[in-house]
């Protein structure tokens, strides 16, 4: 975390930013954030994520405290007060100190800057592993703060030599990894899961990429068996960008290779971004 | 929550008790808990609780800092720090200060006392309605601080003149309600779930108890169907010890009157506890 971050009104050093032990998201998980990158100074795709996170918000039932625009600005000091470290942004809002442990009250508006160190770059020539995980994500259109699952099987993806986990619905559909969404290439063709999955702005954009490049595609279910038999797999993230799949748990995807439709988008991505 | 907290190894003002910002509760909903009453001034059922908090933790891969007889001592000190008023205590332990974000460190641990305000009377005496809800816990054994969906629900929750909400699985079975288990009795027998559920020690206890007491019981699914067709249904944590359902939504339970077997088991909890 960088040095000077925004909380309830005001700017204070990180050593200095602290919730008391009755917030709702200590005492019971319970709040919603957002994260964007900052490249030169200035947040991408702001809107998008703003949007994004009144929503994840409004899923709780947690009212923003900061219109946009003023969330906007705030995000800019925050930015222009760390200087060109800044990497990314994340915002968090949380239910708040709840004097009877479970009520929500007025929440608590945290905006945190972060340097920003991309994944290695290993994972964009040769492809990353993701390891199959059965998984459903409660919420799944909210970005709420719950990673339970996601973080207590880290160990579980070392020990498979894994990058990343792809969640598995109860009736065999790739839904998306922790912290990133998730796409195949069939027969020339684009193909994302909609349903019950968070909605992601790279994803967004890479679609809209893709439109732009005359590439096709679709959003509908993506089967385990449709996942293995793929010509190319992509997971994406504002943090990664776009990334080639090319192992899932111990079967090779495109033959181990990033496939051309990958490759074009993530050159694309470079230049969009 | 009451004057004198524990964290951490120091003993400090509750206005004084804060995490850092970078904690994985506040940033990922990262950690676990338990929760048990004090009476006169001694923790009730410690070692069920110390037990199940140690494997509540290890279900999330943190390591308890204490060993049960440090904590044990820690809990005592903190009662005598607060004095007659402290009705219960609350242990946390969190993910810890993760400077990546997501990969847990050495765990903040919290001790918290609060005074006890009883359910009101009339739970008792008439019963209390709960609301059906799908809904599926993920990490059941574990008492994690996720409860996102219970807190979520509760303005529907009054909407439906409901206290409290009862989870039903994709199967239709009935498992527990957000922070309590769930019995009903059919033909004098007792049952509850047992399987994809959290272990309450009130519910333990209580089945020790109706053992005592000659009431058969069995630990097995329960499905909607059989709650509404049943003789009599509990709803039972430390906080509400036994308490009787008499209206599963729109359906009276037993009549709509507490059942003999309930008021068996509520009469001798009182005594036992």
């Amino acid at each position: 975390m960088l040095d000077q971050v925004y909380l309830n009104g005001a700017y204070l050093a990180a050593s200095e930013a602290h919730l008391h032990v009755s917030d709702l998201s200590i005492l019971r998980g319970y709040g919603v954030f957002d994260y964007f990158r900052v490249i030169n100074g200035k947040p991408r795709f702001i809107t998008d994520h703003l949007d994004r996170f009144r929503q994840s918000a409004a899923g709780l039932e947690l009212d923003l405290p900061l219109g946009g625009a003023e969330l906007g600005e705030v995000i800019q000091e925050v930015i222009d007060r760390n200087g060109p470290s800044t990497g990314g942004i994340r915002t968090i809002l949380t239910g708040g100190y709840a004097g009877d442990g479970y009520t929500p009250q007025q929440p608590n508006l945290l905006v945190l800057p972060y340097t920003f160190t991309p994944p290695a770059p290993t994972y964009y020539a040769a492809g990353c592993t993701v390891m199959l995980h059965e998984y459903e994500r409660q919420l799944p259109r909210v970005k709420s703060i719950d990673y339970l699952e996601g973080i207590r099987i880290q160990p579980l993806l070392r020990e498979r030599s894994a990058q990343y986990p792809l969640y598995v619905d109860r009736r065999g559909c790739v839904r998306e990894s922790d912290r990133s969404n998730f796409m195949i290439v069939v027969d020339g063709r684009l193909i994302t899961p909609v349903d019950d999955v968070l909605l992601g702005i790279t994803r967004r954009h890479l679609l809209r990429l893709a439109g732009q490049l005359g590439i096709p595609f679709e959003e509908r279910d993506v089967t385990v068996e449709e996942l293995l038999a793929a010509d190319e797999a992509i997971i994406c993230s504002s943090i990664k960008g776009a990334m080639p799949i090319t192992r899932v748990d111990d079967q090779l995807i495109g033959g181990g290779d990033a496939g051309a439709i990958t490759r074009q988008l993530m050159e694309a991505w470079r230049e969009y971004a």
